[in-house]
């Protein structure tokens, strides 16, 4: 059922030697390639038969699913629409993340677009993993969207990364938070060569209460380009804070945008910003320790992106 | 010459006492109402009758010149257009401001728009108050632009304060830096009632070793909004930093959106920013040490803009 390229895409976007445990559902090429549900997790077509929903009953403890999309066929623009209902009181792990094996001239892509519904005190971790690998020319385009809604007291926390090969990649992420609840973002992006990454992100403090923390490390190398845009709206007692970090090397180009709206008198929003390449003082310190110049700036962009 | 409104809008514009010493400038109502020249600096009317052109001689230091305006004449809306021409490793003190007295119902309005250019190695520090005083219920406006260009190795310092009474300001500055040359902008700005006050800040670091500096700080009170606009572009190595806070009081609205572009591998930017209420903790602090609540919060304030 999975060849040598699939088992290396799952393996790089979802740490999965072979079909996982638990529930899942696993898309090659647009096409379903196995789905599993468990007691507490189903996992359906939608009715328009363009995605999946997943629902996790209420309560569900310590679960996790994974729902990894790989991509072999020269050519394909895959797009796919996917809802998750975590249910109240859950307590889960969503494993996404899509793989790209590039091997012709030919571009490939996915757009998976995300919607997330967290009922009241539900615990929900997101990790996504964007990888392309393969030898042909072809462009590999990633463009995922997440929408998330989080219902009172619920709890987010987004592990997005790209960390090399994605040619060109647009990313959206909203969300609307409810009373009292938590989103965590911390996104990681690589890029390289002639590669440009934009991330937009909408997130709403509408509920009294409610936190947002949105985490950018970005590493611009080549020729690449990187373009990190947040608006952060504040429509209620709420606390939101802003970091965003790029480390420029060669001739890589950043923008970042970040926008603080406190459009309620008892918001607190902040931001902390810094652009810039590898500190002198930080290499020359590795360097004394016996690495090589090379050496040391691979320690200290992987430190910078874990 | 000067009426007893005059002197009161001279006093808060730029802490005069009647007439100045040195070169000065004075504009009521739309109309010149004194000029003086010194040896190294020559005030002109401009060729257009619109403004005036101030012409610094090279290697003019510790001189100042001071070119207020008043205004309290109900319904003029006063437009005018003036140039600043800093000669090379000259070291000057301009003192601008509008000061607008307002007794009617009919609104009263200034825009300067102010142009410099700073020769080599010359420093200027510029200094800018915005006052409207006055019982009329007539809107006062204020929409200064400023834009500045620094030769090589040129400093400037422009401190920009509008500190009460206005009720609309468009503010616009816009710089292009050169080699070596510095710019700190600081500006500070407390609203009240239903005022609204817009800056747009344009800075292009396009001279290699280029340094800018911009630090806001807001007090928004009533049902006022402020909002605070930052396009920090960097085309050569160089360093521009951005920090923006702002306190907000009783319904304040307050958006700040800092655009930080690394257009060259060699820039390093920074960004800091905080909109919040006035910590809890500063203001028990000082009412431990028998502060009332009003007093403390007043002191807070005050340190905050100083």
């Amino acid at each position: 059922m999975l060849n040598a390229i699939d088992k290396e895409l799952l393996r790089a976007v979802a740490d999965l030697e072979g079909i996982p445990k638990g529930a899942f559902n696993i898309r090659k090429n647009g096409k379903l390639l196995g789905r599993e549900v468990s007691a507490n997790i189903n996992i359906e077509t939608n009715a328009e038969g363009t995605g999946i929903v997943i629902r996790i009953r209420p309560g569900t403890v310590s679960e996790s699913v994974h729902i990894p999309v790989i991509l072999s066929q020269a050519g394909l623009h895959d797009v796919v629409y996917n809802t998750f209902v975590v249910g109240d009181d859950s307590d889960v792990t969503i494993i996404a993340g899509c793989g790209i094996h590039c091997g012709s001239s030919e571009s490939e892509g996915h757009s998976g677009i995300h919607e997330f519904r967290i009922g009241k005190n539900a615990k929900m971790r997101y990790v996504e993993k964007h990888v392309a690998l393969g030898e042909g020319r072809g462009k590999r385009i990633l463009n995922p969207t997440t929408k998330v809604v989080l219902e009172e007291n619920a709890w987010a926390e987004m592990e997005l990364s790209q960390l090399g090969g994605v040619d060109e990649a647009k990313r959206l992420n909203a969300a609307e938070l409810g009373p009292g609840s938590t989103l965590m973002i911390t996104e990681r992006v690589m890029t390289d060569a002639t590669q440009t990454a934009e991330s937009r992100n909408e997130l709403l403090l509408t509920g009294e209460g409610s936190k947002a923390n949105i985490v950018s490390r970005s590493v611009v190398k080549g020729n690449s380009k990187q373009d990190f845009f947040v608006n952060l709206e504040a429509r209620a007692k709420c606390y939101g804070h802003i970091e965003c970090d790029a480390i420029i090397m060669d001739n890589g180009i950043s923008e970042t945008v970040p926008a603080l709206k406190a459009l309620h008198p008892d918001a607190e929003l902040t931001h902390e910003a810094s652009i810039g390449k590898i500190a002198n003082d930080q290499l020359m310190k590795l360097m004394s320790l016996g690495l090589t110049y090379d050496e040391a700036v691979d320690r200290i962009i992987r430190g910078f992106l874990k």
